[in-house]
């Protein structure tokens, strides 16, 4: 068992400064967790940010075997934390252990893949177009790219992956698998998480031979701390899964420094769902099983929550929407992360039930307690006027909470859809008749999801090579980008150009020999083979 | 011959409501060129913009093979503009006839090569996970994503440029490729130019049965213009090559917007030259004749022209100084593209002369003339503590002026490399034994710079697979990102993820039959056959 300190983690040293504390509190108790943690002071932040400035070249210049090894050390050393890791998360957010238990298995098996991902190498995107030293007017030059990292990155954890999204989430793991060092911002509702975490990160870097920097965590209530990071002049990207509010200033800040630096935020969406009218007639029962369970997973505590749902205004949408308010009834109110969480929850709902036009349709058939911070699940119905007098109902409420608009006819899905902002996620409920027919709304959609999802629901996501976890604004700051799945290493590395370069100078996946035998864009072909070869 | 009217084109009208007008010059003489162009209106921007998201759905969903086709007809229709195009541009830029027939050839080229690139189909990045039903504990869905265009794409042509980055550069022919529609912001020094490149594109939109909006253009040499396009809410990308104040204010204006779009800025850099000992002693009379020949390559007046020099202070470094001066007074003044940056050539020339510890080491043999907006060439040396009290030096001054510093030894390569803003380019002269006694040299500037060249010059830039015309800020605004090169068309898509659809509703690059049999990523093999076949 690991003693909680509550101190940064400024490379190798607990460094605990500052005179501002705060603890962490049992969301269903209200109680606070035992270890007092130091918020960090701007000289801790400058340390771990200078620290990391100083491990990058180092870190960059070790080998891919060395990284992926590295990256398989933390997996093992986060399983090591055994039982107290699991134990700690699930007192600091109230997931069940089940969920604590796949979540850890998610994010060591990410860091496994990111391990094999920088192993096979067709990630680095090798790009090599040979010289034609005879070519007329001019001589083409020899020129040959693949991507390199960044520099420092800033993570800010989500308050909903406690194990997944988080110290040792996506974000962190990715930057370290291409070379880039990483200071996290500990999230303050499950700090205690995030020492065990970053610990076993230290370990593993140690272990490694990882120079002093590669791994850095401060702890902070205040946005100071967030923003102390984002703005140090080290910085050269930052990754963040939270609210749009949060996400926003700290992109704002990002954007605004002397030098600006890409800020990856991942601010949740309201993931509509259409259900098309064979759908409903077919099978409209099972749909509302599926809505209901989708919307209360993890509590609605999930960034791809379904919050507003569209049904052509019919006799079977009326059906629907009572099996949707009986499945609601069995819901059992449950706790959320945290007591900022469900103040804001509880504020929502009020929001949405004052509003003219909207009627309760269904909701827990138990009453959520307030002292255990449990959120209730509501379901809203409401008309296409209802939608358009309240367009505010396009906003994410973060919680088990959703609407139903009864639309009068397709036009309105349409309306509907090009009125909604960048979503992460976008659900169809049809048959390939149904699809054909509003072939037109799935163009719409195309425009604003990042994914769309064919009878089925958008909470549970997939880590592959596929898998794109973004969309337009707001649900990212930059739609070319995810933060699940491979891709997401993306977000730290730049294309680096290297023209009439020898070859023993060369990266070895540049040479001709290709040594690695990774996969390369050679004169316009993929290949594995040599150059010449 | 096209009759010039001077009109925004707005989709397929032209307009022309403003009050405010405005004539090109030609720089050689200062006279007034005839045509009288109009500012663009807050109304005709709307127009613009409006027409081009109007259009966004109709374009996208044109066959690759319709906007391959488009691509080259494009190309065809400026040709056809023969003789006219190549004055108009000699008259408003003062290049000569070789350098816009070579540039010509360029932007025709970079459209056909777009339209094999489209064609060719493995820069969507298709990636295919399949299914597994029976996955415990949970089953894996079936997802697979690629490339879709981001929308609207405002365009800011460079004025160096005005063939190869302008109206017909590869911003608007890569946004054009991926299936976003394009409006510029016509470039005010060869508004002339533009017109009758824009016109080319919208006979070319007009033959192919492009849908009108595809294409517009305005006017202004007002912020107001490019600011209005960049603040429209239908924009979702823009591009820009330009000067650092003028590309960070309208980055600011992009990142402040209540939905930001990225904005891809190249602003340029100060392209450092390193001389190392092997290279001096060999073939030091050869580097300075390159040297100054890069320097003064389209009168200085390209991004990557290399502004600052570094040598160790010896004997072969005073002897190479003497040979750019000699050079240097070979070469003769020639005239800039306007009055205003001749005006800021001159003023920047001014302070560095006005330094302490700067020594003229060299200039162009014969006086330039002011009415004729003409420039001469000018080497500058100073030493270590001349550089170091005099930080400014690490800004670009646009135009035929270059600073040589003596350093007394490697260390100093080292800290003034680590001094240097994010650059497009550096350039290492040096045997191989150099490159290997300066890793530590090379490893800096592998961070601050997009593109390493060795034994070579900066400017000259392949246009291929392997090209990376993109740096650290200021170079750019995303290093992620290039805006020469068949990369460049990443800027203007996004992922779209499809999960659980219907093999008839898929794009068809995403279908299991794959029938243009591209390259894509079947779970996690890259592959042009069919999956399960």
């Amino acid at each position: 068992m690991l003693e909680l300190h509550g101190h940064q983690l400024i490379g190798n040293t607990a460094s605990a400064e500052g005179a501002d504390t705060f603890q962490s509190a049992n969301p269903k108790t209200g109680e606070a967790l035992p270890t007092v943690f130091h918020e960090a002071t701007e000289s801790e932040i400058d340390r771990a940010m200078s620290l990391a400035a100083g491990a990058f070249d180092a870190f960059r210049l070790k080998s891919v075997e060395e990284r992926a090894r590295f990256l398989e050390a933390c997996a093992d050393e986060v399983e090591a934390l055994g039982e107290q890791l699991i134990a700690m998360a699930m007192a600091e957010t109230a997931h069940p252990e089940p969920r604590c238990l796949g979540e850890r298995g998610r994010a060591t098996g990410q860091a496994r893949m990111f391990a094999a991902l920088i192993r096979e190498g067709s990630w680095l995107d090798a790009r090599i177009d040979t010289a034609q030293p005879d070519r007329q007017p001019l001589p083409k030059p020899d020129v040959r790219s693949l991507m390199q990292p960044v520099g420092p990155v800033v993570v800010f954890g989500a308050s909903n992956f406690p194990l997944a999204i988080s110290v040792f989430g996506a974000d962190p793991v990715s930057a370290f698998a291409c070379g880039c060092p990483v200071v996290v911002k500990a999230h303050p509702a499950h700090p205690g998480t995030c020492e065990l975490l970053g610990r076993a990160i230290l370990t593993a870097a140690e272990k490694c031979g990882m120079p002093e920097g590669v791994f850095s965590m401060v702890h902070g209530r205040s946005n100071a701390v967030g923003l102390g990071l984002v703005r140090h002049p080290a910085a050269a990207a930052a990754a963040f899964t939270g609210s749009l509010r949060g996400g926003r200033a700290l992109f704002d800040a990002a954007s605004a420094r002397p030098t600006p630096i890409p800020f990856y935020a991942e601010m949740g969406s309201v993931n509509p769902i259409f259900i098309l009218p064979g759908a409903l007639r077919e099978r409209g029962e099972a749909i509302a099983a599926g809505y209901i369970q989708s919307l209360n997973l993890g509590v609605g505590q999930f960034c791809t929550n379904p919050g507003l749902v569209f049904g052509l205004d019919s006799e079977p949408l009326s059906v629907f929407v009572e099996n949707t308010a009986a499945k609601a009834a069995e819901i059992a109110p449950a706790t959320m992360l945290h007591a900022g969480i469900h103040g804001a929850y509880v504020s929502g709902v009020e929001a949405i039930s004052a509003k003219e036009k909207l009627r309760l349709a269904g909701q827990s058939g138990t009453p959520a307690l307030p002292a255990r911070a449990e959120a209730a699940c509501y379901v809203f119905e409401t008309d296409a006027d209802g939608l358009r007098a309240h367009p505010e109902l396009y906003e994410e409420v973060f919680g088990p909470v959703s609407t139903v608009v009864k639309c009068p006819s397709p036009a309105d899905f349409e309306e509907f859809a090009e009125k909604l902002d960048g979503s992460l996620t976008a659900s169809l409920h049809g048959t390939e008749e149904d699809l054909r027919t509003h072939r037109r709304l799935v163009e719409i959609l195309e425009r604003k999801a990042g994914r769309l999802i064919f009878n089925g629901y958008p909470t549970g996501i997939e880590v592959c090579h596929a898998m794109h976890h973004g969309g337009p604004y707001p649900a990212t700051c930059h739609s070319y980008f995810t933060s699940i799945g491979t891709r997401c290493i993306d977000r730290f590395v730049r294309p680096v150009c290297y023209q009439s370069w020898p070859q023993s100078m060369l990266p070895e996946e540049l040479r001709d020999d290709n040594p690695r035998g990774i996969l390369r864009l050679v004169d316009g072909e993929r290949t594995r083979g040599a150059v010449g070869g």
